[in-house]
C-alpha cells in the first residue's frame, strides 16, 4: 500500500505535499493507475463513498485509449499499489467519483478535476523548482506540465474538508477525478456511463491559463475551441521501387497528399477554425514503395459547427486520398471537446460568493479561454438537463508556460482554491 | 462544285497540285468537309466507287467530336462545295472510302491515308515555300502541319492510278481516307463500323517523321506508343470568397490536386509511359470560389497493358481529387490510339518489292516511331483478324519540325511514295 | 455632347432620372469614360470647378488598369462624349474632383462616391425593374450590380445643392467622383495623388449593404476586411510530352502546386483571413508540357497585419512552386483594401446630425461592413493626417443581393441620402 | 583475437566454414568491424600484405555513414577482436586490401568483394537451413540476405590460394575488401582514396541475382541503374497550433509538398528513370505545428544522365517545397551508384577463360542485371583510366529472393567460384 502522502498539519502544507506527490509520478491519459489508487485510499481512509472502474466509464467512448497498458500496470505494482485494486482499474478504467451527502437537503453539485499528466521530459535544472526541491518526475518522459497534480490534489482535499462540514452541507456533492484530459479522451467516457446525469450545478476549474497572480480568480469562462483528435492509417502494398514500382500502393503518397490538401480545407466565414497533423510516420526502405503511414491531427471550431464541418472535410480528404493512390484508410476518433460557454447566472452567483472569500483580490466575471478542454462535455451534459455549469480560473504566476519543460505554479493558489471551492460547494447546494 | 484541282500533267504535278490545294484550306478533326467533298468530287469523276457518311463510322466511337460544327459547314459551303454532299456528312461523318475492284482474283488490300490539319497558326514569312508560293493557310489558326495534305493527294492519285491499272489488278484495293487522326478519333470509328473487317492486307504511311532524304523508305515501323486522350470537367458549386466560402465547391481546388497527383502516378518497371496535363481553364471572379474546372489530358505507354494502367489511375486520381473537395467530375475520351507493331512478314515483303521501285535509294527495315497514331487501331483489327499490316515511312527533308509553324517537306516525296503505294497494291493483292 | 440626364423638376426625380441613366451605361474599373465626360459636363454647366485626369492619379498606384482600352474610348465617343475631355481622360484617368468654397471659413470636407459596374450581364425578365423600365444596361456583360450608379448620382446632386446653398456652407467639400473601387483599385491612386490630404473631415457611405428599409441611417462602420488582390503570371517552356517531356518547363503544374499550398496557408490565431484562387487558365495542345499559366487571386484578413502575413505568405508560395517546376514567376497587384475603423467621436457627431434629419428612422451607430472597400485607404490616409473619417451606410430595400443578376435598389434612398449628405456637410465643416 | 575460422580440410571445407562463420555475424554498412578484423588477422597469419584504415578512404565519399558506432565497436570488442586493430577501424574505416604481388612481371588486377549485410531479422524456422545447422544471425535485426557472407570468403581464400600460386602469377594482385555496399556508400570512397588508380584490370562477382543453377556463370553484366540515394531534412519551427499556428514553420507540411512533387517530376523521353520516398518521419505532438522531418528517397536513371536530371530536380523540389513553408532544407548524400557496362572484350576474354575452368556448364555472355551497384563506380574509374572492367555473375539456386528473410544460397557455388577467380587472376595479369 502507498504510503498517505497527506502529512498532519495545515491544509496548505497537505495540499503541497500531495500536490508533490502527483508530481512525482505522473502518469499519462488512461494509465493513472498509482494516481487513482493514491486517490481511492485516501478517499477510502477517510470514509468517503467513493466508485470507479466499469461503473464510471462507457468503453466506446474512452477515446484514444492505449493499445497496451501494460507495463504501466506492472510500474504502478512496483510503487506500491493494491494489486487487487489495480486489477479493478486494468484496462485504463482510472480516475474515480466520490461522494460527500450533506446532512441537509438541497441540489446535487460535481466538482470535476484532472488527473493526468503531459508526455514531456520534465527539465533537471537546479533553477526548477520541482528539480530542487526533489520532487521533479522520476517516470521518464512524462511530467506534470499542466497544473493537474494541484487539481488532483484539491479534488482530495476537498472531498475531505466537505466531510468535516457536512452537518451544514445542503444536498449533495460529488468530486469526479477525471482521467485523460490530455487528448480529450476522458470526459465523454464520464458522461456516457452517466455520472453527470443527476448533477444540478458543476464546478470546473484551471489553475493558470493566463490569469495571474494568486487571488486573481475567474467566475466563469468562454471561448472554448471544439475540436477533434483523429489518428488515420493509410494502408497499401510494398514493391521494390526499382524494379515494379506500379505494384506497390503507395500509402505515404497518399498520406502526404492527405496532408497538403488538409491544410487546404476551406476556411468558413462563421468563425474560427484550426486543422492541424502534428505527426507523419511512414519507414520503409528506401528502395521500398512504402505501405503503411500513420497520421495523428486534430480539428478545431469556435463552435461545434465548425468544428464538424473541419472533421468532415478531413474524413472526406483522407478518404479520397487514399483513393487517388489505392490504398484504404481507417479512422481512430482519439479525443473529442465541445463548444461551451459557462452559464452567466451561474458565473455571477460564483463570483457573488468570491467576493466573500478572503484571499481572493480580483474577480474576473468571465476569462477567454482560447483552447479546447473537455470539461465542455460534462458541461453541456448538465446544461442540456437544465442544470448550470461553470469552469473557474484560479490565477498565479507560473514558471514557464504551460506544457512546457519548466512549467511550475505558484503553490500558494492550492489554500485559496480549496477555500474558494468549499465556499462554493457549502453555498450552491442550496 | 468545286473545280477540280488535279490538273493535266504529269502525276507528279497533279499531286503537287492537288497537295497545295489541301494545303490551302487545312481542317482540324471531324471537320474535314471541303476536303472530303473534294474527294469524293474527284472520285466520282473518275468514276470510283465511294462510301461515305454513316455508312463508315461508328457515332459511339467517334473520340473528340466537336459539339456545335455550323461554322465549318457554312465554310465548306461558301468555298463551293456541294450543299446536297456536305448535308451528307453534317454532324462531323468526314472521309470516306473507295474502292477500286481488280480484274483478277486476289486479297483484299486497304491503303490508309489522313486528312486533317492542325490547330496552329501557319507562318507567313517569305522564306515559308507555301507562303511564298502563295498557297498557304487561308483557315486562320489552322495549318497542314503535319503532311497530312500529301496524304489525302496520294490516296487521290492512287485510286486513280490503280484504276487505270485495274486490269492487271489482283483483289480489290480500299483506299482509306480516314478523318481525325490528330488527336487520335478517327481511326477507332471506322474500325468499329467494320470498315477492316474485310482487309487481308493493310497498308499506312506518313511522310517525314526523321526519316531523309527523299529515297529513303522504311518498310515497317516500330515503337508506336498506346495513348489516351482525355478531357475531364470538374463541376462544384460558386460561393463568395470572403463571406462564406465554406459554401462553395472548389472546382478549382480539384482540379489542381489531380495536376499534381496525376503527374505523380507511379512510374511502371516494364517500359515507358507519359502523362501531360495539356491544358487547365476555371475561370471565375477573384472573389468566387470558382465552381468549374477543364482540364485536357493524355497518357501514353510503350504497351497497350501500360497505357491502360496509366488510364486507370488517371481516372482513379481525377474521381479522388473531386471527392476531395465535393466536387464531381466527368470524362469524355477524345482518342485513342493503340501500340502496334508492324508485322515482319509483311514488312520483309514490302521491303523486297521497294528494291524493285526507281527511285528507292535507301530501304530501313524498321524505323522507330516513338509516338501515337491512330492508324494502329486499324493494324490492331487488321492482326487480330489473321490479317497484315505495316505501316511505311516515306524519307523526306523537312523545312522544320512536325507541328511547328514552318513545317514543309520536299514535295519530291510524293510521286515517289506514289509509284510505291502502287507496285505494293499491285504486288500484294496476290 | 452628351444632352444633360438632369430633368427639371424635383431633386427626386432629378436623381432617379440621373441614376438610371448611369445605370443604362454602366462601364467597369478604370472605363468610366463616359460616365466622368457625363459628370464633368453636368459640373461644368452648374459652375462647379472640377479637376480631373492625372492630376488626381498617381500612374504607379493604379492597380488593375486594363492593358488596352481602346475599345472603351471609342464607345464612349459613340456615346457622344467629348473627344477633347476623352483625350484628356484616355489611359484610365477616369474620375474627379468638383470644390465647393463655402462662403464662411470652415474646415474641409470631403465625400467620395465611386463609379464603376461590375462585370456580370443584367437580368433582362420583365420582373426586374430596370428592364421593365427600360433602363436597364446596353452594354452586354456589364451591369451597375452594387448601386454605384446611385452613388455617382448623389455625388453629382450634393455639388448642386451645395452650390445653391454656398452662402451658408462652412470651409470647403470636395466631392470625390473615384473610378475602379470593384476590384479595389482606385482609391490608392487618388490618394498618393494628395487627393486627401488637405481633408480634415471625409465621408464615405454606400447604400444597402444589409440595411433595410429606406429609413434607417447607419452612422459609421467596423468590420472592413484588409485585402489584396493580385495576377499571377507562371512562365515556364513548353515541350513535346510524348518525345522529350524532360525538356519542359511546366507552368501548369507550377501553378497547381501553387493552388493546393496557397489554400494551405496557416490560417492565424489573431482573426479572420481568407484566400481565394479565382481562375486559372493555362492552354496548350494535349501533347505539350504547357509553358505558361496565369492565376487571379486575393488574400483578406481582418487587420492590415493578417492580410499582409497572407499576401506574403501568398508570394512566398507562389514563387516557391515555380521554382519546383524551373519556371520563373511574376505579379501584379490589381487592388489594396485596408482595414479601417470609423472614426467613433465622428460618428457619433453624425448620429447626432442624422437625428435632425427628416425621414431618417433609425439610426445605427455602427454596421458591420464583412467585406472590403479600398475607401479605407482614404479613411486611413486622412485619419494619418489628424482628420476624421466615417463611412455611412443608407438602409434600402434591395432586390436581390448585390453582385447579382437581380440587384435592384428602392430609389427612395436617394432623395433621403442626399439630405443626409447635404446636413452633414453644411454642419461639419464649421 | 578472434580464432581463425578457417578450418584445415578441402578449400571447399574451408569456404563454407569462413563464409559461415561470417554469415553468423552479420554487419551492416560502414560497420563491418568484426568482419574486417577477422579478414586482416586471417591475411596477417597467411603474410599477405594488407592495407586498411584511413588510407583506403576517403572521409568526404563515405556516404551513409552513421552519427554513432560506438555499440557496434563494443560488440566487436565483446566477440574478441583485437582492440588495437579495432582502435585503428573507429569511425567507419571498415574494410582492406590485401596484394600478392607475383613473381613474375605483368599488369595490376583487381578483385573486389564486398562484406556488409542487411538490415534484416533473420528467418528462426527449423526449414531455412542457416538455423537448421546453427549459422543463422545472432546479431538481432540484421541478416545477410545478399550473399555477400559468400563473396567475404571468397575474397579471404584467394588471396590465400594466389599466395601459394604466386611463383607463376604475372603482375600484382589487389584483392579489395570493401565495405557499406548495400545503400551504395562504400565503392566511392576507396575509389576517392585513389585504391583503383593502379589498376589494368578489375574483376568483381555476385552470387544469384536470377543466375542458376551452380555452373552457370555470366563474363560480363549490362543493366545497371545508376543511382543516389539522399536523407532530407526539413527545419521549421514548432508553435501551438490552436493559439498561434501562424508563428510556425511546418516542416511536416513542407516534407508532404515535397513527397508529392518529387513524385510528379517529368518523365523524360530518354530512357528509364525512378524515384522513391522510403520514409518520411515528422513527429510532433498533436497540437504543435511539426518542426522537423526527416526523408529518405533514392533516384535511379538508365544513364548517369537521366540519374542526374533525377537527382537536380528531386533537390530542387525539396528546397522550393522548405521555401514554400518558410522552412530550410539539408541534404545528405547517402549513396551513389553509377550506370556502367562491362568491357566487351573483358568479358570475351573471361567467357574464353570460363570454357577452360571444370565445372562451369554454361557460360552467359552478358547477364542484365536491372538494378543498381556501387561496384560500378570502380569500374568507372579503371575504365576512365585505359583499364578494363567486368562484372561475373555465379548462378546458383537460392531459398528464397536476395534480401528476404529467408534468402540462402547452394554452397556449392564457392569452390567453383574460387576456381573461377583463381583462374581469371592467373591469366589475366599476362
Amino acid at each position: 500500500m502507498i504510503a498517505s502522502p497527506v502529512l498532519p498539519g495545515s491544509a496548505a502544507r497537505q495540499l503541497i505535499a500531495l500536490r508533490r506527490d502527483f508530481h512525482r509520478f505522473p502518469e499519462p491519459a488512461w494509465r493513472e493507475y498509482r494516481t487513482t489508487c493514491c486517490i481511492i485510499a485516501e478517499l477510502r481512509r477517510l470514509g468517503v463513498p467513493v466508485v470507479y472502474g466499469p461503473a464510471i466509464h462507457c468503453r466506446e467512448a474512452m477515446y484514444g485509449l492505449p493499445e497496451d497498458d501494460s507495463a504501466d500496470l506492472a510500474r504502478a505494482a512496483a510503487e506500491d499499489c493494491d494489486p487487487a485494486l489495480l486489477a479493478e482499474l486494468a484496462g485504463g478504467y482510472t480516475g474515480c467519483v466520490a461522494t460527500i451527502e450533506g446532512a441537509r437537503p438541497g441540489r446535487t453539485l460535481a466538482v470535476r478535476v484532472d488527473l493526468d499528466c503531459n508526455t514531456l521530459a520534465e527539465c533537471a535544472d537546479g533553477d526548477h523548482l520541482p528539480a530542487r526541491e526533489g520532487f521533479a518526475s522520476c517516470h521518464a518522459g512524462f511530467m506534470h506540465g499542466c497544473g493537474h497534480d494541484g487539481h488532483a490534489a484539491l479534488g482530495v482535499m476537498l472531498a475531505r474538508r466537505l466531510l468535516q462540514r457536512r452537518d451544514d452541507l445542503c444536498g449533495k456533492v460529488k468530486v469526479i477525478f477525471q482521467p485523460a484530459e490530455e487528448g480529450l479522451g476522458g470526459a465523454a467516457s464520464m458522461v456516457a456511463a452517466g455520472v453527470l446525469d443527476d448533477v444540478d450545478v458543476l464546478l470546473g476549474s484551471h489553475i493558470g491559463m493566463g490569469l495571474a497572480p494568486v487571488g486573481a480568480v475567474a467566475a466563469g469562462t468562454h471561448g472554448f475551441l471544439a475540436s477533434t483528435k483523429m489518428d488515420v492509417f493509410f494502408h497499401g502494398r510494398g514493391a521494390h521501387a526499382g524494379v515494379c514500382p506500379q505494384e506497390g500502393r503507395n500509402a505515404l503518397a497518399a498520406a502526404a497528399a492527405a496532408v497538403t490538401n488538409l491544410l487546404a480545407i476551406s476556411r468558413t466565414g462563421q468563425g474560427a477554425s484550426r486543422i492541424n497533423v502534428g505527426s507523419l510516420v511512414s519507414v520503409a526502405g528506401r528502395n521500398v514503395i512504402p505501405p503503411e503511414a500513420k497520421m495523428s491531427l486534430e480539428v478545431r471550431g469556435a463552435t461545434d459547427e465548425i468544428n464538424a464541418y473541419m472533421e468532415d472535410a478531413a474524413l472526406r480528404i483522407c478518404r479520397a486520398a487514399a483513393d487517388m493512390y489505392g490504398c484504404t484508410v481507417d479512422r481512430r476518433i482519439m479525443g473529442r471537446g465541445a463548444a461551451a460557454e459557462s452559464d452567466p447566472a451561474l458565473a455571477a452567483r460564483v463570483a457573488e460568493i468570491l467576493g466573500r472569500v478572503r484571499g481572493v483580490t480580483e474577480i474576473v466575471p468571465s476569462h477567454d479561454f482560447r483552447a479546447s478542454e473537455d470539461f465542455t462535455a460534462m458541461m453541456r451534459r448538465v446544461q442540456s438537463r437544465g442544470g448550470q455549469a461553470t469552469e473557474l480560473i484560479f490565477g498565479a504566476d507560473i514558471a514557464s508556460p504551460h506544457h512546457s519543460e519548466r512549467f511550475d505554479f505558484d503553490e500558494a493558489v492550492l489554500p485559496l482554491a480549496l477555500d474558494v471551492l468549499t465556499a462554493l460547494a457549502m453555498e450552491l447546494g442550496k
